[in-house]
């Protein structure tokens, strides 16, 4: 596993959707906590726990190679000392393909570890086809101390 | 808004559950922080932030009446000094209506407050139909410090 250290759960987040978009298996499993309690939802999959199980999805998804962009917009961040919650909407671009993608609602979850911040859940599912963002809020993120 | 406090995450959690099940809507929005800041995504819905747009989709979702029993199972709980989170699968039964139903994947998160845990969170989305349990697991709450 990488030895790779996110000083905050926002570097968490970038290398998370940086891995995301570059179809990077290595570097998307260095975002998350070394810690069967990790929990991954993909839109429309099921539940998957543990190391074994977000791997070898990502690695499914990863295998057709690089063809999406993401834009990350309308996020929503609460932050305590040891854990912090990043509420986002993901904006798919895909290559050759200029259908507007619908949004993905993610719920990120991110632990501060010994090694930095790390991902502990990923839960994402489409928005509703014809919603509009229900509230265009670029809200600062919150620290509770 | 209620004073009733909650003195754990998981007590904010049991009186979620029951206030969806008995379509109780001042016990529902009790278990909420009241900040702007809350999320809460139904299934298959648009995210909505703040109290009112969270209350008032509550109201949408309990005025037919309570008709559904939820019973919660696989729970992983992570647990730091301010902030909880709990994955949990939701299972519904009907009244009237034998089927079964397809689980809800639901991240749940909690945020201490002045006046105990409140729910800031809730993400819920359906599982895949022909999903079993990826892996039937009771895992222990795991507490941070």
């Amino acid at each position: 596993m990488s030895g790779r250290i996110f000083p905050t759960a926002q570097d968490a987040e970038n290398a998370f959707y940086d891995a995301l978009e570059r179809c990077d298996l290595d570097g998307m499993m260095a975002v998350w906590a070394e810690d069967e309690d990790i929990v991954c939802v993909h839109p429309g999959g099921a539940r998957l726990t543990g190391q074994d199980q977000v791997r070898e999805s990502w690695g499914r998804i990863f295998a057709a190679g690089p063809r999406a962009r993401v834009h990350i917009t309308q996020q929503v961040a609460i932050s305590a000392m040891m854990l912090a919650v990043h509420s986002v909407h993901e904006n798919f671009t895909v290559e050759g393909d200029a259908r507007a993608q619908v949004p993905m609602i993610a719920t990120n979850v991110y632990l501060r570890t010994a090694a930095g911040w790390r991902m502990i859940v990923h839960h994402a599912s489409p928005a509703p086809v014809q919603a509009a963002p229900v509230q265009p809020k670029e809200a600062a993120p919150k620290f509770l101390h």
